[in-house]
């Protein structure tokens, strides 16, 4: 085991298994790892396994101190701290202090937030990384996946997709859309991949869309000049499983802009249930 | 009453209450009016106090028989036919003949699906005319209604979501977007307004969105480049009732490019509700 880099990277996580894909690829390519598990949010249980320390919401001097106590420069941030309740959030003296800033950076849309985030980082002398500079290996490439082709008129769907996720772009609109028979039949907002599937299976179960057979395309990509240090967009085997639900043909990303923790599940998930996977060129 | 034409405007009306305000709005214009009522759509109670012909839908020749057995020339059609079950469909010979342009213009999106339409009913020696046409009246002008006047964020927040709408338009997708706070909410596609506020609802309630009393607007306005003289956006009593489970501040729409049938009713709940309404200078 060849360290790259002798500081241990730190990846402050939260929920979700997203924090330990990337630790078990950072830790395969000879990189030492500690997780800053986010009380409340982070798998008590898999944490274990790993170096970490606990730390709470939203206490600022409280992670950088335990970042420095462990001799960490490079961080990345990853998993969800969705619908956090009040008591899991403990701001500390620095966070209080940073409150203005904080909270100018939250009119100004994700994409803004997440650039403020990266900048006071790097002011306290530690760099932002993205899961993708650490974990390459995780990210969607080029090409089919799985056993099932996309027919043409799939890919046509999916280009069609693509160029929508990039046209709401400057939107800070999210990164996912389903097109099918080169119509736009869902486009996600604040609600998630998840739910916009959900949708899409109930428009077919009520009718609403009428579709033959296996047919429509989730697409995911990165939004055009979106910080890809923090929240890039990810597919796994629950995502091919919600897309079989929504009765789709298959899912389609930009190539190089996705994360993928579980490939391997996910292809067969993909292959079971007759749905195509595929990277597209950017 | 001053008949402007001698020739009765035909209604093409399948359901909901918006073919009678047509109808209504054109009477009260001093112009006859006939009914072409799809049957299993059209409300057959309603249809009962106009001139009426009961059509089905899908026969193309038995409906321009009729237009020109009532001495029809301009054409309104209105009123939705969603969720059609093949029981109601009834091709005549005449739309056998139009299946390969029909077919082929299904692939195109809506707005090509519309303007084939039109195409066709020119063709046939009528002319097609919009809800707008007949009944401008109608349509939501500029400024404030009720007595709920919306804040200056309120209506950034509506140009935000004017200019998203507008982006949208090359991809036909929905008209309608709720933004809050500057930040985009949901986007309409396939669903329709009804379903997106709904979803609004549930963000709100599941705390996956976390916004203050009172906020976010719905913005509605038609897809520019969009064949006006079918499927313009509306609005109406109910969009209030919805908006307000949402726990929106209000609704706004292009001026001049939105209906509303049932324009002191939506007043009155908006004014109840505590909700602003705003016609958007396009």
């Amino acid at each position: 085991m060849a360290a790259k880099d002798a500081a241990p990277l730190a990846l402050v996580c939260g929920g979700g298994s997203f924090p330990m894909a990337i630790a078990d690829s950072a830790l395969r390519d000879g990189r030492p790892v500690v997780l800053f598990a986010i009380r409340g949010f982070a798998d008590p249980v898999a944490v274990e396994r790993y170096q970490h320390e606990w730390i709470h919401l939203g206490a600022a001097k409280e992670l950088t101190s335990a970042l420095r106590r462990r001799g960490c420069r490079d961080i990345v941030i990853v998993g969800n701290v969705l619908r956090p309740h009040w008591w899991q959030i403990r701001l500390d003296w620095m966070t209080i202090r940073l409150l203005p800033r904080i909270l100018a950076a939250m009119r100004g849309g994700d994409d803004h937030l997440l650039s403020r985030l990266a900048e006071f980082v790097e002011e306290q002398g530690f760099a932002l990384l993205g899961a993708h500079d650490v974990a390459p290996d995780l990210l969607v490439p080029a090409g089919v996946f799985g056993s099932v082709p996309p027919r043409p008129a799939d890919l046509e769907d999916a280009r069609i997709g693509l160029e929508l996720v990039r046209t709401l772009g400057p939107f800070d609109v999210g990164q996912g859309v389903v097109v099918a028979q080169r119509h736009v039949q869902a486009v996600e907002a604040a609600e998630g991949t998840d739910w916009m599937l959900e949708r899409c299976a109930l428009l077919r179960e009520r009718g609403r869309v009428k579709l033959p057979g296996r047919s429509g395309v989730l697409v995911k990509a990165p939004k055009p000049g979106q910080d890809r240090r923090v929240d890039l967009p990810s597919i796994g085997k629950r995502t091919v499983e919600m897309a079989a639900k929504a009765g789709l043909a298959g899912i389609a990303v930009e190539a190089g802009g996705v994360l993928a923790v579980d490939v391997e599940d996910m292809i067969r998930e993909a292959d079971a249930r007759g749905l195509f996977l595929f990277g597209l060129d950017p």
